[in-house]
C-alpha cells in the first residue's frame, strides 16, 4: 500500500472515530472495517463533488447506513458541501450529520439508510432506471448512460427479507451495473453471526444469478478490490463482493462488538492514533496532502463531467426529439400540457371501479409521459397497472422483453418494489414511477413507505381492492387500519377517489409531485361517476359534493363511500333532513389548503359525520361522529358484506339522524377549528 | 396409483372444483395440482380429526393460502368438524370456509394463511416450538413430543422476503422436523414464473442450510412424495422438497395461469368429472369408498393419540413435578400465583427506562412461568430482552445453546420473527413468546402483526426506542405513525406504559391474553415512578393519575409523556390551573371498560388535552385538543428534542392553557360519549 493511500485511510478512519467520540454516540466499528474498502472504491468511481445530481455519475450507497461517520468523512474529503464544522457536529440536532445518512439534507447521500436492507433495494432500483434510462436514450454514437451503482451492505441487511426480495429480482434483470461489497466482519450487535447467521451467503447469491468474487484481505489488499470491480464490470450480472474484514480494524477491542455501536474509549482512540502516525492532542486532523490527493481525484472526475456535458450538446443537436426530452427532464419539468391527457367524466358516464379507471388514464397519460415507468407485485391482472402498449422491462437475451420496456415485473416482492421504487425515484432524470398490489399488502412494505416519506422521494402505490369491497378473498385481503397508518405518516399522500375524476386528481397530484409519496387506493367494484366531482374540485383533497343551505348534518366520506353518503343524502331529504355531503379523497391535500377554505367545506355549527368502511381511527380530526369498520372483514360477496356492515342508505342514513339528534340544541364547533 | 388412491384424489379435485365453481369464486388451479401431493402428505401424518388440538398432532400449513378449497375438501373427508354443506358455503359471508383459510375459525386449520410468505414461516415457528417443548419434557423413556410439520408452498411464497428471513434462521437452527412441499407450477398470476422468478430455489436452500429432495412428477408419482417424507425424516435438516406439479390438472386449461384464480367454466368441469369416471350432474359426490378409507386412516390415528394419551399418564406418574406443569399447560393455565412475581414499585424508587424495567420484569417472571419464551431480532442488548440465566435456543451441536433453551437469536429479521412468533403461538400447549425490537421496526413486521390480531395470536412486542426519547439515531429511527397504525388494528393491545407499574400492567395482560396480540412500547430513556400508579388502575388500560375536583382541563397521555403531564400539572397549580392527569397505556384495554368508568376518567364538562410525541392520530378518540408531532423527528440528543418540539412541562402547560381559553363557557360533551 503506498503511502499516500495509507495515509488517506488513517484519516478516514480517525475522521469518524472523531466524529463518533465528540457525539459521544454512533458506530465505529464499521467506519474503521471500511475505510480501505471506501478509500478503494471511490477512486474507481466518476462523480463531481460540485455537482451532486450529475446524472452519470456513479452512484455510491451505504446500505449499512449506521456507518454513515465513514461517508460523511468521505464525502468531507472528496470536496462535497460538508465541512469539518458539519463533521465536528455528528448527531447533533439541526446539523448535516444526522444519525443515520438522509438522501434530501445531504448533499452525496444518494438513498437515506439505517433501516437494514433497505440500501442494497434501493441500489437495484438506482441500477433498474440507469437500464431503463440508458436504453431509452442513448445510441450508438452518443452514450448518455453508463454509470454504475456501488453499494456496501452489512450482515444485517443480507438477513433482511427486502434485500432478499431486490437482490433475486436484481439477478433475473442482469442488473450487471450493480456492484455490492458485503462487510463480512462477522459481528453484529448480538454479537458473532455464527448465533443466527450460519447461511451461505455466497452460494445464495450465485442461487439469484449473481456473479460473486471473494477478496480475503479487506483490511488491505486495495488492489483486490479495484481487480474485482474491474471483474465485476465484466459480467452480465450483478456482482456481490465478498470482502472480509476485521470491524474496528485498529481498536484495542477490534473484532468484536464492543466497537460495534458505542465510542471508543479515550486510550483506545489515542493508541489508534499513534499507530497511525497521528498526534493524538489533534481531533478532526486531515493531512493537507489527503486533501490535495481526494482534491485530484475529484478534477479528474470534474473533466469527465465536462465531456458527458460536450457529448449531451452533440445529442440534442444530432437527436433534437429526444434531446429536448432529455432536457426537460434533466431540469425536473413534465411535458407541457400533459395535464391535458387526464380523463373527465360526467355522471353520463358508466359505473366503473376505480381501478379500472387507473387504467384508463394510465393508457392515455404513459404514452405522453416517459418518464413514468411502472409495474406490480405479480397482480397485473388484478391492479390493471399495464397498459397494452407496455413492453416488459426485461433483459433483452431473455426474449420477454428489453431494457427501454416501462413495465416492470416485480414478482410476489412487495417490500422489495416499495424500496426499489425508492430507488428509481433517487435515480433523478425526473422518473415517476409506480407500484401496484393489493392495498393490504402495501402494508408488507410499511419500512420502504416510510422512507419514500421521510426522504422525499415521490413515488405512487397504485393500492387496488382497497376495502371489503373486495369481497370473497376475505379478512385476510381487507384493509382495516390500513389507511390511518399511512394517513398518520408524514409526508404521505393517501388518495382514496370515488370516481374517474377524482382519479384524475390523485395521479395528477402523484405525477405532479416533486417530494411526497403518494399511495392511491382504488376499488374492485364499480362506481358511479358523481355529479359535482371535478379534477379541480378533487384537487384541493376536499371539497362540498352535495350543497344545502343551512344543513342539518354533512356526511363525509371518501372512495366507495361517497357515492353511499349521496344516496343517504337524498334518503334523508325524503325524511325532511337535508344532509350535505363532503368528499374527502386526500387528508393530506386538504390540511394543506388555506383554513378559510376548509371551514367553508366543514364549518362550524353542523355536525359532521364520516362514513368509511374501515378503521374511523383519525376520522375524528375532520368530523365529530365516525361510521367505519372497527373489526376485521369477512368472506363473502361485497354486496353481502356491505349490507351485513350496514354501509347501505339506510345505514348512513340512520347514523346521519341519530348525529342530528345527538347535537341537537349544542353549539357546534367545527373539528378544524383548534385551540392551538 | 391404486384404485382407492385414484378415486380418493379424483374426489379431492371435484370437491374443490365444486366448491370454486359453486361460489363462482376462487382458485381451482393449486388444489387441482396440489391433490396427490395432499393425499400422499396426509397418509403419512397422525392427527385426531375429533381432537384437532392433540398436542402431539403433526402440522399441516397451507402456505398457499389461496388453495384453501383443497384443504376444506381434505377436513371434510378425513372427518373434521367440516360438513359436506360447509363447502357448499365456501367464500360465503358467516360460512365456516373463509376465502383464505382462517385458523380461529375451522377446526383443523392451524394457521391463518393467504398473505403469501406468512404459512412456511408459521411452520418455522410450529417446528421451533416443538423442538422446544420436546427438549424440556421428553425423557429417555417417554416421549412426550416428537411431532412433524408440513407445509405446501408455492413460488409466491417463495418471493417473499418474510418467507426468506424465517427459512434462513430455520437452517441456521437445524429444524429437522419441518417438510416442505414447493409446489413448481412454473405459474404465478402475472402467468410463468419466468418474467420474474429465475433465481434456483434448490440451491437458495440448500444455502440456507436445508435438505433438499426433487419429486419429479408431483401429478403421480406418490411413492415418490412418501420416499421423500422418509428422507426427510432421516436428515439433520429442515427438508424442501420440490414438487414439480401442472397447475390446474386435468383442466382443458391446465399448465397456465387461466386456472389460478378463476372459476372453471361448465364444460370444463363436465370433461374433467367425466375424465376421472364422476358423473358429471352430481356436485360434491363423495365415494362412499373414499369416505371410509379416510375414516380408516383416521381410526388408526385415533389409535396413536390413545397410546400417547397413556403414556402422558404415566409421564404424569413418574415425573409428577414436570408431569404436573405439562399438564396445566395443556389445559392452557399459567403457574398459580405467577402474578406474585410481577414487580410493583414506588415513587421512591429511582427512575429507569421503562425497557429496563420490561428486562427486571422478565428476569422475576419468566423462572416462574415456563411458557414463556423469547428473543429478539438483534438487538438483544438494546432491548434488554434476554434475562441473566436464560440460555439460547439453539442446536446443541454449535455449542451456543440448546433445544430447550427459551432465548432465541432470531437475526435482523422482524418480519420472520413475527411469523415465527405466530406459529409458536399456534403450537399451543400455553407458549406464551415474545419478540424484541426497536419500535419503530415493527413495522417492518406489518404483515405479521397484522395476522396475529387476525387469526388470535397472543404473542407479544418487546418494542424498545419507542420514541424521539431514542436520540441520536434520528428520524429514520423514530416512530412517529407506528403507534396510531397498530392501535387501528382490531384486536391488538397497543402499550404504551409510563413507570414500572405500568410496565407490569402491560406484561400481565400479555402474558393473561389467550387470543389478543401486544405491542409493548418501551423508552431507551429513565422515567420516574409516579406517584398513584399501579398493576390494578393501569391494568383497565387508563385511569386518574392525578385527580382533581372540578379541574379546569384534563391531560391525557402514554409513557414518557404521563410523567411530563404530571410536571405540567403542577406548573399549572403554581399558575392558578387545576388539571388532572389521565394515564391511557392502552386503548384497546380500556374502550373495554364500562362506559360509566370511562366517563368518570374522562368526563363530560372538562375539556381534555391529550399529549404524545407522536402522530396525533387517532387521538382525538379520547380527546379534544392534541398535542403531538405530526412531523418526523431528528438527530440529537433526546433532552435537545425534547426541548426542540417543545414537549416540556412549559410546552405541556401552554398548550393546555390555550385549552382552557378555547372552551371557556362552551358545553363541554366527553369525546367518549358518541351519538351512536
Amino acid at each position: 500500500m503506498s503511502d499516500i493511500n495509507q495515509l488517506a485511510i488513517a484519516t478516514i478512519r480517525l475522521l469518524a472515530v472523531d466524529a463518533v467520540a465528540q457525539a459521544n454516540s454512533g458506530h465505529p466499528g464499521a467506519p474503521l472495517g471500511l475505510a480501505p474498502a471506501a478509500h478503494a472504491v471511490w477512486k474507481e468511481m466518476k462523480f463531481n463533488p460540485k455537482n451532486p445530481s450529475w446524472i452519470n455519475r456513479d452512484r455510491f450507497v451505504l446500505s449499512n447506513g449506521h456507518a454513515c461517520a465513514l461517508l460523511y468523512a468521505m464525502l468531507h474529503l472528496y470536496g462535497f458541501d460538508l465541512s469539518l464544522e458539519d463533521l465536528k457536529q455528528f448527531r447533533q440536532l439541526n446539523s448535516k450529520t444526522p444519525g443515520h445518512p438522509e438522501a434530501h439534507e445531504i448533499p452525496g447521500v444518494e438513498v437515506t439508510t439505517g433501516p437494514l436492507g433497505q440500501g442494497i433495494s434501493n441500489a437495484v432500483g438506482l441500477a433498474l432506471a440507469q437500464k431503463q434510462f440508458a436504453a431509452t436514450y442513448n445510441k450508438d454514437d452518443i452514450t448518455v448512460s453508463d454509470n454504475y451503482t456501488y453499494v456496501f451492505l452489512g450482515d444485517g441487511c443480507l438477513q433482511e427479507g427486502v434485500a432478499s426480495e431486490a437482490s433475486s429480482l436484481a439477478g433475473h434483470l442482469q442488473l450487471n451495473n450493480l456492484i455490492a461489497f458485503w462487510d463480512d466482519n462477522k459481528i453484529s450487535i448480538d454479537g458473532n453471526t455464527n448465533v443466527a447467521f450460519t447461511e451461505d451467503v455466497i452460494e445464495r447469491y450465485q442461487a439469484y444469478g449473481w456473479h460473486t468474487i471473494e477478496v480475503a484481505d479487506g483490511d488491505h489488499d486495495l488492489d483486490a478490490i479495484s481487480r474485482a470491480i474491474k471483474e465485476a464490470k465484466s459480467v452480465n450480472k450483478p456482482t456481490l463482493v465478498r470482502l472480509t474484514t476485521i470491524i474496528g480494524y485498529g481498536s484495542l477491542a477490534q473484532g468484536t462488538h464492543g466497537v460495534h455501536g458505542a465510542p471508543l474509549k479515550a486510550d483506545d482512540i489515542k493508541q489508534l492514533k499513534e499507530k497511525n502516525g497521528f498526534d493524538p492532542s489533534k481531533t478532526f486532523h486531515v493531512p493537507q496532502e489527503v486533501y490535495d490527493y481526494y482534491n485530484s481525484l475529484a478534477a479528474k472526475n470534474q473533466e469527465l463531467e465536462k465531456e458527458w456535458n460536450a457529448s449531451l450538446e452533440q445529442y440534442k443537436s444530432k437527436y433534437p426529439e429526444q434531446g429536448a426530452e432529455l432536457a426537460r427532464r434533466l431540469n425536473g419539468e413534465l411535458p407541457k400540457d400533459w395535464e391535458s391527457a387526464l380523463p373527465t367524466y360526467t355522471p353520463a358516464d358508466k359505473p366503473l371501479a376505480t381501478r379500472k379507471l387507473s387504467e384508463m388514464l394510465l393508457s392515455k397519460v404513459i404514452p405522453v409521459v416517459p418518464e413514468i415507468i411502472g409495474g406490480s407485485a405479480d397482480l397485473t391482472g388484478s391492479n390493471l397497472t399495464r397498459t397494452t402498449d407496455m413492453v416488459d422491462f426485461q433483459n433483452p437475451s431473455t426474449g420477454l422483453g428489453d431494457y427501454s420496456g416501462r413495465y416492470i415485473r416485480y414478482g410476489v416482492r412487495e417490500h422489495g418494489m416499495g424500496a426499489i421504487m425508492n430507488g428509481i425515484a433517487a435515480f433523478g432524470a425526473n422518473y415517476k414511477n409506480y407500484g401496484g398490489t393489493f392495498l393490504n399488502f402495501v402494508s408488507y412494505a410499511a419500512g420502504a413507505v416510510r422512507l419514500s416519506a421521510l426522504s422525499h422521494m415521490p413515488v405512487t402505490w397504485v393500492a387496488t381492492h382497497d376495502s371489503i369491497g373486495l369481497g370473497e378473498d376475505g379478512p385476510t385481503h381487507q384493509p382495516i387500519e390500513t389507511l390511518a397508518h399511512f394517513r398518520a405518516t408524514p409526508n404521505l399522500s393517501v388518495w382514496r377517489p370515488a370516481d374517474g375524476n377524482e382519479v384524475s386528481a390523485a395521479y395528477k397530484s402523484a405525477i405532479e409531485s416533486k417530494t411526497t409519496p403518494h399511495i392511491i387506493a382504488l376499488t374492485r367494484q364499480n362506481l358511479p361517476q358523481l355529479e359535482g366531482s371535478s379534477i379541480e374540485a378533487a384537487g384541493k383533497g376536499g371539497y362540498t359534493l352535495v350543497s344545502k343551505d343551512s344543513p342539518d348534518v354533512i356526511i363525509v366520506a371518501s372512495g366507495s363511500e361517497v357515492s353511499l353518503a349521496v344516496d343517504a343524502s337524498k334518503k334523508l331529504e325524503s325524511e325532511g333532513f337535508k344532509a350535505g355531503v363532503v368528499s374527502l379523497p386526500d387528508f393530506l391535500t386538504f390540511d394543506q389548503q388555506p383554513q378559510d377554505y376548509r371551514l367553508s367545506v366543514l364549518p362550524d355549527g353542523v355536525p359532521i359525520v364520516s362514513v368509511e368502511v374501515m378503521s374511523s381511527f383519525g376520522w375524528s380530526n375532520y368530523s365529530h361522529q365516525q361510521f367505519g369498520l372497527n373489526r376485521f372483514g369477512a368472506s363473502g360477496k361485497a354486496e353481502d358484506l356491505y349490507k351485513f356492515f350496514e354501509f347501505t342508505p339506510e345505514g348512513v342514513a340512520e347514523r346521519a339522524v341519530k348525529t342530528i339528534q345527538f347535537y341537537k340544541g349544542k353549539p357546534i364547533t367545527s373539528p378544524l377549528n383548534r385551540a392551538f
